[in-house]
């Protein structure tokens, strides 16, 4: 009839033949719900490249407190991220994980059990407290040299001078250290980074500082001189805002991959679908350019940079 | 130390070598939060077929309705799956799909001008009304026969007959029938079928009945001859809880998998962890014999059948 | 400017004055987000009332075991309710409760243990196993009668004859008995009542039967008969659907409120939103007969009841 | 028996006599799900008071921008919060909203269309652009002075100078200042009004900048002094977090209430229910000194508002 959709059929993977999980992924364009997301998101990542976009990685810290850390640091080691944006909690873990593992652990876990036993939970991981104890020396002699000649220092120089010292290539810092890939972190007190440099102002009594302006400056302009821009946002939260309100300037990013568990109707940045985004000028509006995948990161983002990045064979 | 846990380090997939999906899956088991998850449900599903377990799938209408159809049917075609429990949706779309496809939509779709264009809404897929003109015929026909000698039939039985005549290898109905699966599904009236079930009685004045306890007694029955039994829960509402409540009459389900999005908080039956199943002896109690995977399940249902039914080479 | 939208200013509740409940639901209104979602829901509940709607109700069984089941079964005696439709743990559970009562209980409790005292969790709840004991005799008695005359019964005449018998004002089957609402309940094997008619049937060897299309026909043709219908969905599932899809036979539900904690985003019925429902016209479109509440049932239902049915000073 | 439970009975609110608020929340506690964690926060935020502890207050951007930005006011006004801890839209949102309303709007609007009348959307409200260009002006003058004498400021000397300026009662920054409530607010370049700074800073060629070291220690600092902690978190994210990491500092806050939308399962700080930061000593373990509201902030704070601070007749 006249009234028949001009869209493509709904269909499932078709398991007969030989497996091959770009198929697989391929069906998920025409699975419905959130597998149609995600094939979106592939391709919307696949575009970016093909654009030679200038392409930021957005994460929030609990990213790197699971295994997504290797697959992040994979991402940069391979050339793909120009800007990573993040929370304080990643600086800390992934210092932490170049010298010394997190665990696996549980969730449902006797709270007052582990504390007697020194370890910390995130979820369904543990991070012995002794973790902590080693990173508080290693941070203190990195502040000697970070805040030698500048007392007054920036999130992104300090990133990048951890990173340069860190000796793991799975390491998220040293890959963006070593690609020149800078690492924003607004709220950078807001972890164990932020504790120690307390500590250490305090024995010291010098007036180290940390600046967030000139940060800030240098990403609206990063945006600015770039031809095109594309988001690939694991988790929300401020990273995800640093990343669309400065594309703002540039008159929105081009496109765009959100990764979120977060609730539309609650009202906030981090559950608000990009669409949001658009009304503000912060996406550029055409027809194919952004989507959003409803999961939780882990179960998605190692397929994505496996189908759009590592193993691209189109 | 003493302290430290003796559990696998977390640690995320290697994108180094040559990309290979298994190892990508075995990488999840250390990932952490739902990735762990989707791991363990991968390896209680390989349990439960070396175990020989009757292996339960329960689905939700909307399964039907999206691509996870055609990898229901795969699991049931390959002689997988020995009961299927479901709602009536899945009955009505099964048997529509078999000759007219549904279609891609879109998800902010303006419902009165689908309502206009005959375009029923199903998140981000569309049935256009004339598949229901078509249902109608195609189910007075099948009514005529299936309440030709008794007048008071069972879900399992329609189910049964109406896969019977299906001629189409990727419907779930059909490869049921065909396997000698039975079809559970109590509340039979709840859809479209019910309302050509109301429509033939009116116009036929014919004392019919869909009768459902004696479904129930069969259910518990098969739950009882079993030595072991597996479930696997793609999505909520009555089929999971008509498997596990049924499971209870041989003291819990041996191994459990639920794929879920409901919300713990809410106390639904929906959202319950298979642990509060636990306390009612629904499932058994063991160290890793049940998980829940908390994502939609388009997003991860292909890669368990895949990894754990269709492709295994452990 | 002329872009000024036409709308309220967002503004909260103002404490200054003496503090009044409808005065802060009314400030709901232009507090945004959810808040305005239940300042609609009452809204549109009170003009269900005012067009002297039959009004459905629907509940999943979680909302019986909770304390709503005394706001459920006070909106009956007050004679607010025309139809409920509900799951079958909710029958269960309301005849334990007019003998026995439930326990507050923890979410976080040892499974095993609660098995080794006989407690079944369901949520923060506890229902000691000791109440199922009881419930199976009242239930064998109840059978006797019931199945009596007729071996093949309907889920409405069940709950209706249950419902007699009880002796509790706070029973939502008793006040449905006396005040002549019909209690749909199509699942009605799916839950410890169906295991009590299954083994009463093996015990009696006796060919009782429960027959679901005849309660269709009759909530059909309760929609057909009313002029206008109203629905308050608290929770989603079967009942929300045998609503909104035997509305469809009538041109839709004029007036309709959605309390739900259901995921858009899975393509589920429960976490569909209203408007979906408008393309199917199982809801009627116009410009502010319906609203969905995104929130846990427990917290607004009260709320919602207060101020649209029990308190109305408007 | 001796398994029956010793709590106490589920029972809702019993709505036949006067209608009474605090009895209907008092009826909360053994409703059960969430209305009990409402319960439980109210009790608790009582006992933060009797307890005379330094009250936290912690709330996302979005919570200024809905009408709940009243209701924050008020409880500062009535000085019944010492510490404020929130995120940069907080600050931008409040200063507007002091000189022009938001105003009510549509979740499904059509962003291309606001976007070319101007209007830019925040879940159900909208915020037409003008309100920025009269932004725009406001904080020029206003950075005018903030850095005439000192070119490297702190946010909480921000929001104070900020707060000192405004003439509008229900504004949170003038009352936070009225009061000498610190607002802290690390990543502060994160909204429109690290946005103007920009522009300041490029258009003045000064040296300006935001210094986020200083404010941690001063909320550690605070923290330490105090003899007893309470927090309210209104929503997560960094606010929440901020909190809870400083109160490591003194042995772990000493009454918790969350109001939260997070989800567990992914891992996320935001998701991570209180019990969580036990385990990392940010919340001291005790039986009753803590809950999680899982609702979305708009339904319920005004309603804890109300019980535990503004009418206490207790
Ligand atoms: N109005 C705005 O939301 C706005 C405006 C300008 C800038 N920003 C910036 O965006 C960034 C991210 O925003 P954010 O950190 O304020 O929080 P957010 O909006 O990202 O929310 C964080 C978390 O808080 C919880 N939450 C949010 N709203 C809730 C509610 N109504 N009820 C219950 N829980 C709720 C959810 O778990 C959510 O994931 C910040 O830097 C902020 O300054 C936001
Ligand atoms: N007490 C019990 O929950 C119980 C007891 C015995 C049998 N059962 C059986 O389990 C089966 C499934 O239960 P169901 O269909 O009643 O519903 P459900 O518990 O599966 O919930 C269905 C949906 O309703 C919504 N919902 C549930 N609780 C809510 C709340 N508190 N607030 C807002 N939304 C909410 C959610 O979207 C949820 O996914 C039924 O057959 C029922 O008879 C349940």
């Amino acid at each position: 009839s006249d009234n028949e959709p001009d869209t493509e059929d709904v269909a499932g993977y078709d398991f007969r033949g030989e497996f091959d999980l770009d198929d697989l992924l391929d069906s998920y364009a025409t699975t419905g719900f959130q597998a149609t997301h995600l094939a979106e998101g592939i391709e919307i990542s696949k575009q970016m490249q093909d654009d030679d976009a200038t392409i930021y990685l957005t994460c929030t810290s609990n990213i790197i407190s699971s295994g997504l850390r290797e697959v992040v640091a994979s991402l940069i080691r391979e050339g793909h991220i120009d800007v990573l944006i993040t929370t304080s909690g990643s600086l800390t873990e992934d210092v932490i994980k170049s010298a010394r593992p997190f665990k696996m652990g549980e969730w449902d876990a006797d709270e007052a059990e582990l504390r007697e036993r020194g370890i910390n939970r995130l979820g369904n991981i543990y991070v012995p407290s002794d973790r902590y104890v080693w990173l508080e020396q290693y941070l203190y002699d990195f502040f000697d040299d970070f805040f030698a000649d500048e007392q007054i220092r920036t999130p992104t120089a300090f990133a990048r001078e951890l990173g340069e010292r860190l000796d793991d290539e799975d390491s998220v810092l040293k890959q963006a250290a070593d690609h020149d890939v800078s690492v924003y972190c607004p709220a950078l007190t807001d972890a164990e980074v932020g504790n120690f440099l307390y500590y250490y102002k305090q024995a010291n009594d010098v007036d180290i500082g940390i600046e967030i302006l000139d940060d800030y400056d240098k990403l609206i302009e990063q945006g600015l001189l770039a031809d095109t821009t594309g988001l690939i946002a694991v988790g929300d939260g401020v990273p995800k805002h640093h990343a669309i309100m400065t594309n703002l300037f540039r008159g929105g990013a081009d496109y765009v991959v959100y990764i979120s568990t977060g609730m539309e109707g609650d009202g906030s940045l981090s559950g608000a679908p990009p669409d949001e985004a658009v009304s503000w000028g912060k996406i550029k509006q055409q027809e194919t350019n952004y989507t959003q995948i409803e999961a939780e990161a882990t179960l998605v983002f190692p397929l994505l940079a496996a189908a759009a990045f590592h193993n691209r064979d189109d």
